[in-house]
């Protein structure tokens, strides 16, 4: 094994090795509203549920790098949420990657990336910013707490305020998903993704107090 | 679509609906010590990679559920993390899938989960917790920070301090991670698992302050 001590590396060293060695990352396309009312997009890899009481998810937000025209500015999402304290989660799925992908790029504040890349926008219904029609499930959110790290990251706390699904991904009678029709896209290292569809399903035993399993 | 509001349902329900429903979930599998020394290793998929600069990542832990005996009580992880302010994060990949799922059994505290599923214990560097050899990629982490959200669930954010790479898995020339080589199991709801085999490249265009893209 080689062992890499972080303190010996560059930030962007960094973000390589840890975004190269945590996944399959679940993709989270934000939409959240400008204070003019145009609605922004943009996808989220270092994002995730982290609770269900209350019902939280995450998600963690940098500057603008240095591959971008707006070096080191907030993005857009963050000032967004900040000012409207509210936003929707937008699930990705194979048909829709691309464009969530493009919606990843640095275009500039005036410009809306859902409409830019062709998004069909749709009103939510707990929050004033619109969901994207054209995904297969989406939160709608409330800013639970915003944490400051540092001048340049950010940890976005949302509050499932409720979801939607389309219509084939869920059984209301039993309310669950139907998981093996749902095929979301992760994350990898830099511009790599993968499929979701091939699939195992391992159950976890139950034991007693003596460590015996219980059947 | 189908409307949900998370406020209609229960505790179970809102737990089955969003781990139904945020996908593929990267798996880290955590390695403590107890007050003896026990090494105890505990799987999550409410974690993910949060920050680079600092190197955070971060887990969600709740207590154990209606499906343990040991209902309602504070998890061994967290006990540990917040007792020795240190952990590793092991990555899971198809070899350790098995044994690493039987780990998030409730194995009474009693008993060492990695050595009862027959993972080899390697001494890591910076920390104490042991890694398991048979992870392909191993973070040694310092506790950051406990955010307690309510009685029964707890964020844990880890600053990692150093990492493990399987010799075949870095370029240590470039300081990359063979991406193509690595092979992690994401988490979908349930018992669900999928492989992270079946990839593709969609890279990210940069623009210009017009909203054209830069070649």
């Amino acid at each position: 094994m080689a062992h890499i001590s972080l303190e010996d590396l560059t930030d962007r060293q960094r973000y390589w090795l840890i975004t190269g060695s945590v996944g399959p990352r679940p993709i989270g396309l934000v939409t959240t509203l400008n204070a003019a009312g145009m609605c922004n997009a943009a996808p989220f890899s270092a994002f995730n549920y982290m609770s269900e009481v209350p019902a939280l998810m995450i998600i963690g937000v940098d500057r603008y790098g240095d591959e971008s025209h707006r070096l080191g500015e907030r993005k857009d999402t963050l000032a967004n949420i900040e000012l409207h304290k509210e936003f929707v989660v937008n699930m990705v799925d194979e048909p829709i990657l691309e464009k969530a992908v493009l919606c990843g790029s640095d275009l500039p504040a005036h410009l809306s990336e859902p409409e830019s890349v062709g998004f069909t926008l749709e009103p939510s219904t707990q929050v004033a910013a619109p969901r994207i029609g054209e995904a297969p499930i989406a939160w709608e959110c409330r800013l639970f707490d915003v944490i400051e790290l540092t001048g340049t990251r950010s940890l976005v706390l949302g509050e499932i305020a409720a979801m939607y699904f389309r219509d084939d991904l869920i059984d209301l009678d039993r309310m669950r998903v139907h998981v093996d029709r749902f095929h979301p896209i992760g994350r990898l290292g830099g511009p790599t993704y993968c499929r979701s569809d091939d699939r195992m399903v391992v159950p976890v035993p139950a034991f007693d107090k003596t460590g015996t399993p219980r059947v």
